[in-house]
């Protein structure tokens, strides 16, 4: 059964080479610098003094996400937000996807009165910069809990599962995982998929573009998906010995 | 087999009463009013003259959208992104989904360096205003196109399929069909599915809102939303004579 | 006497055919869509929580407009003003000259710290939307006072006339009522009467356009206003079932 | 007949001490310095670089205004709208009225493709800065057309009528002239008067603030408009050597 | 030895023509109008209600300065800040310098909790306007605070240094004083410099404009500075009857 | 002779542990991660596509900077200026510094009509970012400039001096060299200085924070400077191979 060559020789089911840098950052609660391939992205867990009204008198707390593209993370120089006074389309939906996926798998009434933010920031973008700031954001996050227990501000880790996210894609029918940039253009279809060690779902996201798929096909990205963030899983548990605590 | 009640009486497969306007606007190149319970939608279709850069020498045409709701769309007055001065977040992730769904179904080549917007102004807000735009908007679409075939402005009817959206959740485990605002606010699980009248998947938005799911629970809401997406278009192909052209 | 023939065949002194719908909104304390002709305005009142602070502790309450158009509301789409991040001075001229003539019918004393928000959004516009939000938006006014004086919020109805607005013009000389979108754009003069049942006087607004005129045109204008303002409250009392309260 | 005193000592009908020197700022084709009472303007005329895009290929130029506070120019310190990024509707609503005003006296058709702006900067505010500001406008304005003739840039003087404003208001029952601060924020009806040196009407604004006003009390601002306003046109004529050339 | 000679025939250390008005404005605190050349700017201190939330009990005041140009102050009309809706890079770094350097000479623990704006408006710009801004905001910072004083608003005279400033700038070589327009463009370095009568430095920025200099030049651009600035303190002694309480 | 001690046990006269990694970033044009001491800064330069429009037909190119700090790069986290949709004054300054000190050692006619931008983005912050940002900008531009002489973009090396930048202090009265954060709070006098290999200066910006200095402390501070400069750009030999092309 033959099928398509991808340019850096990977298998259609093969991510690529990865490595978590645990706490990169001297002044965070929690950091991790994730690279995926030639994707590089910086993640800052902050307890953020600003607690959003609508968890007030709520006993829960909120994690949201900010994601941000470095000017010269990408092979052609994109504008920097700041400078347009204006945070773009893509971006809103990449945080708001980040912040989501992390709220899933914590109990929020462990975090009570508690605003946390995510800080993705890419340094070098080579495809599937979102799904790496969940990974990366995950590891943030449970290092910033692990010291604000020490640290007696909460009482118990709120997160009981561990979390990873991939994309997935179909380029010419065939399904492929782990997209770099020039798999991710020429894909019709592209999905995010973040789920957790226990084989839950906690977001789907297929997208056809400009094109159309049919329901074997999704089924197919989700198990190739799962099969990727089986891999991712097992690192993190490996960089956190094993126990979220 | 005993399922949950819900406020309206429906059945958990049941969509909510639906009405098609077409062209209630006077000078739209096409345009519609849909209502899916108390959720109302104006969607306009324009020939705009602005074409992004990125067509520019690429022979192809381009479709995008824009969403909005009315201050007093919903219970609580929401102010005016216009008088903030920013388009949030939640409103660039939707406009970004109608659009992108749109194009899924048009042969973007047969409008050369043709630029269409679809105004999704939200009336009236109760749920599933972002799947009711998408359904509403090619309605609003395809009457456009058919009067720019008319005109000569295009040469061929870029169309060949129906589509149409509709939401499911997950409440208290089990799947319920088409969510008005309070139980979209009570899911633990929130899906936009969006179909072809061939049964093709074009988006599969699935999101665990602080919750994860399974890929059996995937499947049954993707089920019981191509349940809802049937009856809208064959709505559809009544209201447009059952010819796209 | 020959006058001028008007493209719609009306008379010098004829206003166009109009509608008043009550309350079409389901959220809004009070509402009403009026229709002149082609051009049709949403008028929304709410109660709303945020008090501006000039009024605090003075005893009194406050009452102001916002205008927009939806894009598609005119022959050519006029882009989101969201989009642009900025309020054309043309709104905020509109959205003052509304909010200035409802209060002048209305005893901010009787609705003590409180912020009514009158939104007016024109889903179709075909001239005189300006005047045309003065209207729906007295009614809007009215029906949400009503219910706020059912509800106990107000003690006492702060309305004690009716008011309504029309738009008049001198076109080659000759005066006339209520303009179109096409009169509009002729005339040389263009003035917005704004008037109570009892004939008094709440905003005279008189404009050269790029032309001058005289005391006597302007007497003859404040006439056919006058005449067409009696109409439209005929209307409303009507409507209303000749009570304020 | 017993009348109201005003805390100047001023007649009803009596307007403020004022002076307008000629060309005060070195840069600028036109400008003038207006004092009326101790409110201040720099009016400079600009023939600007910049040609908006409706006038091209018209035939006609365009003419139009911007104004601004200095944040010290009243009691109260103003935080400039340049910190906020945002104008006010008060600005727009008055640079709109200015420009409207100003293109009434002109024949566009005599500055073809060009575009003069008119800077209304208020050094210091005691009332009526917006009629103060048509009036010193009109000075640079004629000022700058002169030298746009004699250096041939344009071929004959557009101007062909005086043109100045004033304010008027009713305080407790009773008309007054040029009103000052103290006394604008007092009155309940408040006009702005723009007429010709041939007694033609420009701009009829008559406002009631929080209160309505009849037809006979209308007739009367403007007759007391009208009677301050020739005094500005003497001064203006003096001052221009009695030729608007 | 032969040096080079200056437009407006000036020797090398000559300082332009100069002149401070005190208190042109009838409402600040304190205000200035200064004139260096055709350079002209209005400053004007207001003790303001607004307490920046950094000095919050810290038992200290503040002092910061706004700075802006009438779109007419130069040669070619400069655009609106509050049309762009952002603030220019230039006009930051010099309302920081403003700020700071008077800041410099003033015991803030004088005026605890307080805070002093100094507005710096240039009514016209020909050179030298951020040096003029620091010069003329001394004089009416130190108005306002005798006002203060006076009224018991403040216990202490919180100033016990003169202050001025003055650009400089290397020509061919040669260092010149007191740069107008045209000489500063000319530069090839251009230094900002600020003293006080007791000779102290409290700013000094000198910048090669594409060039470089050396400690020789840097220390000729200071005395030839100070020379000036002795000047210009002079002046200042005599206006504030040689003491500044 | 004692000397005051710092917290690092740093001789006054020394300069942090300091490292440059070249090219640390796949797409831009040069690239540079300094980091001196605790301080790290990814400096990236690209040929811009935009060309200002005030270089057009001048025969000249341009360079400038952008400087930016990811929101935890500091001890508190610092809000992303694309989400306030400003850009700080603080960030205009030092953009605009680095922007003018490296083009004074470029010449600009070698680049005719290119636009190079430096981007400088701390990814951590611990004191003289700026002055990093310099050096650090200044190898990325030398990187990029080989780059382009390599391809012919350019035909002449554009650059002939070497250029670092340090800053210096006054602390209870000494001068120290290279502050980190808590001593930069700390002094009373703030330099910045910028100079080439041949000891020429480029950029002097000595600053009293809240105090006043002499001119022999000034003296000091620029040869504790030019001590430190040596040492970087020495090590900017070293990595360059000691020849700029």
């Amino acid at each position: 059964e033959i099928t398509i060559v991808r340019a850096d020789r990977r298998k259609q089911k093969e991510i690529r080479p990865f490595e978590i840098i645990l706490n990169p950052n001297k002044y965070a609660e929690g950091s991790s610098l994730i690279k995926m391939g030639s994707t590089q992205v910086l993640c800052c867990a902050t307890l953020d003094e600003y607690v959003p009204p609508f968890i007030k008198d709520t006993g829960k707390g909120w994690i949201d996400a900010e994601y941000s593209m470095l000017p010269r993370s990408s092979q052609t120089r994109v504008p920097r937000e700041s400078v347009k006074g204006k945070i773009k389309g893509r971006t809103h939906e990449i945080q708001r996807l980040i912040g989501r996926s992390l709220r899933a798998v914590v109990d929020l009434s462990l975090i009570p009165e508690k605003h946390i933010i995510i800080d993705c920031d890419v340094l070098q973008a080579d495809g599937g910069t979102r799904t790496a700031s969940i990974t990366g954001g995950f590891i943030a996050l449970v290092l910033a809990l692990r010291k604000l227990l020490k640290e007696n501000v909460i009482e118990k880790m709120p997160v009981e599962r561990y979390l990873a996210a991939i994309s997935v894609g179909i380029l010419d029918g065939e399904v492929i995982l782990d997209l770099n940039y020039e798999e991710d253009s020429a894909c019709s279809v592209d999905m995010n998929l973040v789920m957790t060690d226990k084989k839950e779902l906690v977001e789907v996201q297929a997208t056809g573009e400009e094109e159309v798929f049919d329901k074997k096909q999704l089924d197919r990205m989700i198990e190739y998906g799962w099969y990727g963030i089986q891999q991712l899983i097992k690192a993190e548990k490996n960089l956190l010995a094993h126990q979220l605590l």
